[in-house]
């Protein structure tokens, strides 16, 4: 086992990996991220075996991540200094090792009884967040407008904490195409409408959720079958999109579990 | 109306502020802090009031903000540069306007029948998005362990959306004491355990919700009355903590909506 060992922030090799740390673009250029992290990393291995490279931090020792590099020792590995790899990684306690992937395209599956659709979500941790719930409660593919945050980010990986590599997620979708052709019911989440807990989801359910400040679009509003919203009991009539989705999720959960 | 107007960042006044923004210690010996932005300040002026001071930013003109300068003629008002603005202010994309309040305390209810108790949560923007859907879900008291973020730092308030203004908020709290003398089901939410939607909510209850990588500790598992866990579905077999307590909370609400 050798490694490449870059302690120079000129270096090409670094500074085409700052890009792609950096730029939802070139990630989508290149089909290509970056995973922080030893979990992050043995969630993706389970399902799509090894990465392109390895990046790991000048001085690093935890046994996780020893075992790691050793078990990848054929996998080309770059050392870079604790400093460069802190540029490279969204967190700030450095985990310190960084795996270069490609980007991951699951199948969607043929028939979707189970979905979220999205709108112009723009925390990537949110994001993330919000994937984890979904892949939790068996949501079986999530589509994401064109103005959404990148899943494949950093910062949305870490949110998603491995829901990327086993729930489909569709970036730049026509949600309102979607909504249209959707062969069950297609539920907007608002301000006022239905209570979400008189609704039967045993059936074919797509959730849509809105933008954390803005909700949903009209149109989209105007697309779905129907309008729900969560009852509250308290003084705060708002919740975080990522708790909403969460909770509608569950729900639907929650009454498949019972029909059992 | 007249501004007082600081363009020196040492200037004592200015530093003195920017402690109170970054320092929880200093937060906790003034007892005070900042809000930033006219939705919190809003929130907070419905339920105390006026705010001590204002701080605004230099070239500053959405009329949301000027309107409450208008308002708030009367209260002494510090114009900054707006790169010190960007200093004591947590968001990326300022607001313009801060305001220095005293950190309210809200008196507890007599008799507590829905309680939350969060152990050691690191997260401030997790911490205030648990005390958003708690205050949504109609929970009436909040207690935070002395491990957890503190829920008056920007951050916090920034994730609460104004739920801390109505939700009494005990820090600094001994879990382990409360656990045992709480007059309900004390239900400790671990990855093992009675599924959630098989409990009886319609009574008496306090969630307790553990750190985000570590889980509750055995010690306040062992006092709960009983283990619960969220029922999943999917391949990803954890949630974000901000997300299970959502679920938590609007489970009691869901099943006291359908008593009635």
């Amino acid at each position: 086992m050798s490694f490449k060992h870059i302690t120079s922030r000129d270096n090409p090799v670094f500074k085409q990996l700052k890009k792609l740390a950096e730029s939802s673009r070139e990630r989508r250029r290149l089909g290509q991220t970056l995973l922080d992290g030893p979990h992050l990393l043995r969630d993706y291995m389970a399902v799509f075996g090894t990465p392109r490279q390895l990046i790991i931090a000048e001085g690093q020792s935890t046994n996780e991540v020893n075992g790691l590099i050793q078990e990848l020792a054929d996998i080309p590995t770059l050392m870079v200094t604790t400093l460069m790899f802190a540029e490279l990684s969204p967190v700030t306690t450095p985990t310190g090792i960084l795996a270069l992937v490609d980007t991951p395209q699951l199948p969607l599956p043929e028939t979707l009884e189970f979905v979220l659709m999205l709108e112009d979500i723009q925390d990537p941790g949110n994001l993330g967040s919000m994937l984890r719930s979904a892949a939790a409660a068996g949501v079986q593919a999530v589509y994401l407008s064109e103005g959404c945050a990148e899943a494949w980010s950093p910062k949305a990986l870490r949110g998603g904490q491995g829901a990327q590599f086993v729930l489909p997620v569709v970036e730049r979708s026509d949600l309102l195409a979607l909504t249209g052709n959707f062969p069950g019911e297609t539920l907007a989440t608002v301000m006022q409408g239905e209570s979400l807990y008189e609704q039967d989801l045993r059936q074919p359910v797509a959730f849509l959720i809105g933008n954390e400040g803005a909700g949903l679009s009209l149109k989209l509003q105007a697309a779905a079958s129907r309008k729900i919203h969560i009852p509250m009991q308290g003084q705060v009539e708002s919740l975080n999109a990522a708790a909403a989705t969460s909770i509608c999720v569950f729900e639907r959960l929650r009454q498949n579990l019972n029909q059992g």
